[in-house]
């Protein structure tokens, strides 16, 4: 604790020192915002993507409008960083919103769900389905103001140390997974496990955890996973497309000007879709020197994809039934989920498709 | 001609109306350019992303950055956009690049070509891939700066007013398609035609073409293809994902401050994630109404598909051997796009099968 007092007041004297430097040109209002994320630095391709918006709005407003971006625990933990927004401790975060599902389970919304939305289909409900005036009539009650902060893609399903072969191989199973995957995996029989990052390699290693997941290729290779829990499964079904979130104290929303608003909602955008394109760019390479490197891809077999599809749908029913809020924004979500997949069936997959099985092999 | 003229002196003036309006706050630079846009006021979400681009643009700027937006026609007709903005009669363009393919084949590169990237990696490609930067090699040659600025998504493949059951059926069917598709269909037997869009429904009508492809289901539907040519076949293996560009006098691009090249492209980030988003918003119910109108959606055979594959090979081979630029820059995109079928065949492919199977049937 004392640590992180610590960190926490040098963490912002740096900052204190890098806003001196004076906008020189004219221009609107100087503000000057401390952006928590939600994401450690080694996570360079999410934690970047704060570090591109920031870049965006100091060079559009020439230099008068400046976001300190801080990796997470340096000013905040990342469990407390939605509320600390809310409550204006910091300006803003960017973070995943269903981290914060605990409190209300609808930020799960504003990220991903099990068995929602891909990448596509969360922007464009968020963009053009309602999903960011629908997200942010929750977010007022939280004093928030959020917009989508960049995608990861489909993630990868996880590490485990034996294959699963079956649901029957899940029972008992300690898998590292947070959130409504968790969730998901307790009803299926696993036993979910919280652990930072940092911790999940010994864990493995040691056999205190029997299956981990992360990210995806790019992100798991850095630790390294491969080498202790070689069944590499996919699709990570809870998080079929999710979208991090821009969260804004809405006060400080509300105060910046027209000019500043527009500035910020279209760096969020740019960073949105560039996020998506550099992980799609990283992965490929990093997919093939993980298989090099031993681990074994293996898709979920069927009968757990049916049973976590099942109880995710039990779930949102109860969740539906005690939480209007929820209701409301999971009726819109679930309805245009299912509008997506009857329009991505007909051309998207039938050329992604044929553009798969003709690839050249290498 | 002289009521081209005529509209042309018109919206001059309009413009010079619109513009009068000063720009009340600080700021930058007072800027006012016009963008002549590739395609009518009527391929609303097309358009529009050019509305949305200029709109935040000059909302980031507190309206000294004023950028007025022609539908194609009004100031120039589409075929003449490229080169009007390489010497500056006009100072921007958002049009597709590769209508310009015939005065230089890599500017196909900068939209789609045939079994090239979808929408995802196609932002990948020019993001993260190097894309933005090759195609600036090649642009700069034209006096252009071009940025991303709107995807489709795959496009349809057309309608038909027959069945096409197998690649014999396609012999001497006159298709209105252009582009290096149009080059594709003739190597497999078509008779590419070239009509504007206003003028195939009454050609498909007659009979006077047997088939046309357009956009997909939201901009179809407005042309009532169905009616005429109930046959929509799947998917548009000429257009997997393509991107819009927007495509500036680099002059005038060089002469922005560092600010306004900040909001530009980050307007052009946002305005191309947003069409994206926009059409995958508005696709689904078209295509419900379409198929309720009579319109039978139909794979293109097998065969067809191969065909088409192998000549698009055989061509990107023989404008490679002529074309060194053009060469260079295949060389990227197509290894690029390997590598991306590579990664989405994993997780993304697994999911979105998941999830259309799983689609509740309505």
């Amino acid at each position: 604790m004392e640590r992180r007092k610590f960190l926490t007041t040098a963490a912002l004297g740096t900052a204190a020192t890098a806003l001196a430097a004076p906008a020189i040109a004219q221009g609107g209002p100087q503000v000057a915002w401390r952006l928590t994320s939600g994401f450690p630095r080694t996570l360079d391709t999410i934690f970047g993507a704060a570090e591109v918006f920031s870049a965006t709005v100091a060079a559009a407003t020439d230099g008068a409008f400046q976001i300190q971006v801080f990796p997470a625990g340096e000013i905040l933990p990342m469990p407390e960083a939605a509320e600390a927004v809310g409550n204006g401790t910091v300006e803003m975060a960017h973070t995943a919103s269903y981290y914060y599902w605990g409190k209300d389970p609808t930020y799960a919304l504003g990220t991903a769900i099990p068995f929602g939305l891909n990448a596509r289909g969360t922007n464009a409900w968020h963009y053009h389905g309602g999903g960011i005036e629908l997200m942010n009539e929750f977010y007022a009650t939280q004093n928030l103001y959020g917009l989508p902060g960049g995608n990861t893609g489909a993630q990868m399903g996880g590490w485990f140390r034996k294959e699963i072969s079956s649901l029957a191989d899940l029972q008992g199973v300690k898998m590292r997974i947070g959130g409504m995957g968790g969730k998901i995996m307790e009803r299926l029989g696993a036993v979910p496990q919280q652990i930072p990052g940092g911790d999940i390699y010994p864990a493995l290693e040691r056999g205190t955890i029997d299956a981990a997941e992360w990210v995806g290729p790019y992100d798991d290779q850095k630790l390294g996973f491969n080498q202790v829990a070689p069944y590499y499964y996919y699709p990570g079904f809870w998080e079929g497309g999710p979208v991090l979130s821009f969260l804004i104290n809405l006060d400080k929303w509300n105060e910046l000007t027209p000019a500043y608003q527009a500035v910020v909602t279209a760096a969020a955008a740019q960073a949105n879709v560039g996020m998506m394109a550099k992980y799609d760019a990283l992965n490929p390479t990093a997919l093939r020197e993980l298989v090099a490197g031993g681990a074994q891809l293996k898709p979920y077999p069927q009968d757990v994809m049916e049973a976590a599809f099942a109880a995710s749908n039990e779930v949102y029913a109860e969740i539906s039934a005690e939480n209007a809020m929820f209701a409301k924004i999971y009726d819109s979500y679930s309805k245009f989920r299912n509008d997506q997949n009857l329009w991505f069936q007909v051309s998207e997959y039938t050329f992604d498709t044929f553009m798969i099985r003709n690839r050249p092999r290498d």
